[in-house]
Order: C-alpha cells, then sequence, then structure tokens
C-alpha cells in the first residue's frame, strides 16, 4: 500500500501524473510539485502561513477583472515575467534586447505620419523621439511597423483613465518606418510611476518594504516580417528608479540618454518651443520569424 | 547599475526583500522566488505556458465563493497540503498518525450520547464505530471532546446540500469520552467519492488523466488538553482508491478494518439489523499544546 509520508509524498504525486497523455504538461507538472515541495520543506511551512497564503491567492484571484490582472502583476514584482522573457530570448547577441510587454498594450495602433504629436494636448515637457530599424548588420528595414506606447506625466496610460474609451488613445501610436529604416514623433517625456497599489500584490510590496516604482520608459512593439517580433522599452537615464525597477524590466541596453535641448526647430526641422528633450534609440532585429503578441486582457489598471 | 537579465535577476529579486522588517517573511519571500525561479529555468517555460498560467490561477480565484474553496483542493491535490501536514508532525512515535483536516469540518459539534446514531435517517449500510482515546502509553483519557464527520452514502457531506441551513446537521457529531476514554455510536457505511471537478482543478485532473476519488473515510478531532490536538481519518480497508487517493492523505496506520457482521446486537447491546459493520480504531494522543484548528470556512463544496 502506498504510505503518503513525507519522505516518499512527493514521488507519490509525481507518479500521479504518470498517465498523463501530453509530456510537455506531464514534465510541466511534475517540475511545478517537486518546487512547491522543495518550497515547502525547506521552509518547514506552518499550517497559518499555508492559510496565509491560501488566503492571498483568493484575494489576488478576487481582484482580476477584466481589466485588472492581479495575477500578472504578482508576477511582475516576483521577477517572474522578466525570466520567462529571459528564457525565451537567450541568443540575441547583436540584437535590441528585450523585456516584458506590459498590460498596457491595447493590440496594433492606429498608424501616424512621421512627427505626429502623440500627446493629444496632454502637459508635460516637450520629447522628439527619433529612431532607425535595422537588421544585425545595421541594413535599414523600410515598412515595418512600430507601435510605441507611454505613459503620462503622472504615470497613468490613456486606458487607465475613465476617459480612454470617450477620448481615444493618447501617447500611443503606430508609425512605419521609411525607406532608410527611420520613424520619428513627438511626445511628452514620461515620469516614473508607482504600480497598483491597492490589491494583495501592494500589501507585499508593504511588508517587503519594497517601493511600488517604475523607472520612467517608451514602449516599443517593432514586428518586421523575417525577423522576431521586438517587445521593448527605452527608459530615461538618470531615472532614480533604474536601480530597483519593481518589476526588474531594466537592462543596461535599454537606458538611453534623454538629451535637454533649446534649439529653435526639432530635427524634422519644424519649430520647437525650448526647452525640449530628444531621445535616439535605433532598433536591431534578429531574424526570425514568430507571431506578434495579442494583449493579454483591454488593459486597464496594471503595471 | 542594476542588469537584470537572467544570470543575476533571481539575486536582484531576492535582494529586493532587504529591509522586509519580519525575518521569517523576509526567508519565505525569498525562498519562493528562488523555488520559482529555479522552476521556469528548469521549465524554460514559454510565453504560452505563463499565460496559460495566469489564466488557470485567475479563474481559480473567480471559484473561490465564501463555501466553496478551490485554492485548497489545488493545494490538496498538488500534495501540498498533506506535506505541510508532514511537516508540522514529523515527531510522532506512537501516537497516532495525523492527515488533512479538508474543508468540511464546520467547527464545534453538538455533544451526543454515546451509542446515538448520527445518520438523521439516510439511507446506506449501518456501521457502529467503537474508539478509546489514551496517551501514548495506553493510559485512557477521560472527557475528551471527539468530533466525527463524515460522507454520505453518494459521496456527499451535510454542509454540501441545499438542505444542509434547514434540516440541519447529518454524518456529524461530538462525543465525550468516558472514565475509560471510551466513546461509541451509530452511523452509516461512507463510500469513496470524487472531489468537485467543476472548476480549474478538475480540469487538471483531466488534463494529467487522474481519476478524482478520494478512499471512503471518517473525520475525527480529538482534542484532549495537554496533548497535541489530533485530526486525522480513519480509512475503510478494502476501498479501490486507498493507494490512489487523489488529495495523498492515506497513511497506512489510518486504515482500519472494518468487519461485516450479522451478530442480533451491536457491542452496546442494542439490537441490530443484520448485516451490520464494525469500526475499532483507537488514538493514541501525543503530550503537547496548541489550540483545535478552526474550519477554513463555513464549508460546502470541497474535497
Amino acid at each position: 500500500m502506498t504510505q503518503f509520508n513525507e519522505t516518499d509524498l512527493t514521488a507519490a504525486v509525481v507518479r500521479s501524473f504518470d498517465d498523463t497523455p501530453d509530456p510537455r504538461v506531464k514534465f510541466l507538472m511534475t517540475e511545478l510539485v517537486k518546487s512547491l515541495h522543495d518550497f515547502v520543506r525547506r521552509t518547514d511551512l506552518t499550517f497559518e502561513e499555508w492559510a496565509y497564503a491560501i488566503d492571498f491567492l483568493t484575494r489576488t484571484g478576487h481582484k482580476c477583472t477584466p481589466t485588472r490582472q492581479e495575477f500578472i502583476l504578482l508576477s511582475d514584482v516576483l521577477g517572474v515575467s522578466m525570466l520567462v522573457d529571459a528564457v525565451n530570448h537567450r541568443e540575441r547577441e547583436g540584437a535590441t534586447q528585450t523585456t516584458v510587454l506590459g498590460p498596457f498594450y491595447v493590440g496594433e495602433h492606429k498608424p501616424m505620419s512621421h512627427g505626429t504629436d502623440i500627446s493629444a494636448g496632454i502637459d508635460g515637457e516637450r520629447m522628439f523621439v527619433q529612431s532607425r530599424v535595422t537588421d544585425l548588420v545595421g541594413k535599414p528595414l523600410a515598412n515595418v511597423p512600430v507601435d510605441v506606447w507611454h505613459a503620462d506625466d503622472d504615470g497613468f496610460y490613456d486606458s487607465q483613465k475613465p476617459s480612454y474609451d470617450k477620448n481615444g488613445p493618447s501617447l500611443r501610436g503606430r508609425f512605419i518606418t521609411d525607406a532608410d529604416g527611420r520613424f520619428f514623433f513627438r511626445t511628452i517625456l514620461p515620469c516614473s510611476y508607482p504600480i497598483p497599489t491597492d490589491g494583495p500584490v501592494g500589501e507585499m510590496i508593504l511588508q517587503t518594504a519594497r517601493h511600488p516604482m517604475r523607472p520612467a520608459h517608451v514602449h516599443f512593439l517593432v514586428n518586421a516580417p523575417g525577423y522576431e517580433p521586438l517587445i521593448t522599452h527605452v527608459f530615461i537615464d538618470g531615472d532614480k528608479y533604474l536601480d530597483t525597477d519593481v518589476v526588474f524590466g531594466v537592462k543596461d541596453d535599454l537606458v538611453s540618454k534623454v538629451e535637454k535641448r533649446t534649439d529653435p526647430v526639432m530635427p524634422d526641422g519644424k519649430p520647437a518651443s525650448a526647452p525640449w528633450h530628444l531621445m535616439t534609440y535605433d532598433f536591431r532585429m534578429k531574424p526570425g520569424s514568430g507571431a506578434a503578441p495579442q494583449p493579454m486582457m483591454p488593459a486597464k489598471e496594471n503595471a
């Protein structure tokens, strides 16, 4: 008879997956059980701690709505999301580094002409963004759609605001690279912002005396046929949270020196009201394929 | 600057807990992150698998209500609940083995006189349960409250039935040991039953080709002052699911040979309509202390 005691319990649970039809599911369940049991054994988890964990997970589930994903936020602040990104992008020598998609991508954006101001009248310091999309040896890639999105001066994305449905998108757009692989647009300088802290993840951040901040960044999704889709951020150098991003999304290569300028014209020759900022960042695409990512949800409240 | 890449990401997340005021919380978070990251690295988890996990956890949370606890069920079928029980009961030499409380304990039961039939008219084969509570050397423990509860012939607990509030408890009661440490009662023979399979846990059971069954058992909670509270089941020998209990709750010492009898009287001298079953199981208490467990919830639908 099977004796389900401490020493052979893990083996018994693993054995229960013996008949799993899909070998990958069997492997994942086996490794999951080993990891969970190992955690309980290493920590001598008490009944009270187990009960707290059950309650925490339940509340995390209850916080999830069609426009709020607390489990993704939990995955983010535990570094799991970035690790999944990392293990799926091990060989990117010479290519632009990746980082998390985040929950504020809302799907393909509306194409706009180069130089468009995507700030839709939102207050903030002016910024001109210029970029070039190339392959690994610098050959320009033309006609490539590039989705961009970022938070406003108060740290909110358009989709987090109650006025989103009425006012339509802001700080969000799509640009198609020209024959030289270039695209450029106007916007405002984003700032660092806190993830939502009114749920169980916020409680965990508080209990561990962490701060809830993300350093200022602009999201880019570059999707060139024949190349791996590139999902990344460009961070703004000097931000005080670069070293301690609450979701661990920063990589050195993704930090851009944003220059303060006083020139009366911007790089496209059109007039500027001084001072303004210039972000220059080029993307190097890795040959490959793959579908562009789908947004996880309609995206309103998360990181 | 911190580089959050694959190799040092785990260290960065662990470092984020440096200022955690409570050392136990810091330890648990650190070990949790190590376990989770180790799992992702060992499995090279894909984006699709990560997204499935997020969705699975979200649906598990949404399945939880004040009377249904899908996360406990998940913990149960992954053997985590039994492992927590095991690491908290390492030294029980000579004492009765423990197993999971389960979600159908509803708190202290109504005291009943010895010999009471707790079946409240529910159909099933008749059973007489007799038991003695002693210390580790066999000294009887008098005046000890013992809560008992079990499922009916169809596998349901009273609290799972819509009629529960109206009809009050059945197959559930409290007995106080006599001067010789004894208690006894009448009931029906329980049968093996499936855990609820209409949620994400059922989906997982299906995908891994496991069965959802628990072998027949009676729950006991023995709470003697000066002794560790004993939470356990007594399983019925011969049940086909003893070796493969879906929640891994079986221990050899907890299996009782339930005898089929045809005597015209039961052990307390009162008449029996043949045939009937006799369960004899004694409990040996470990010196110690501790509060009796509280029910996790009002308890309706779970294992």
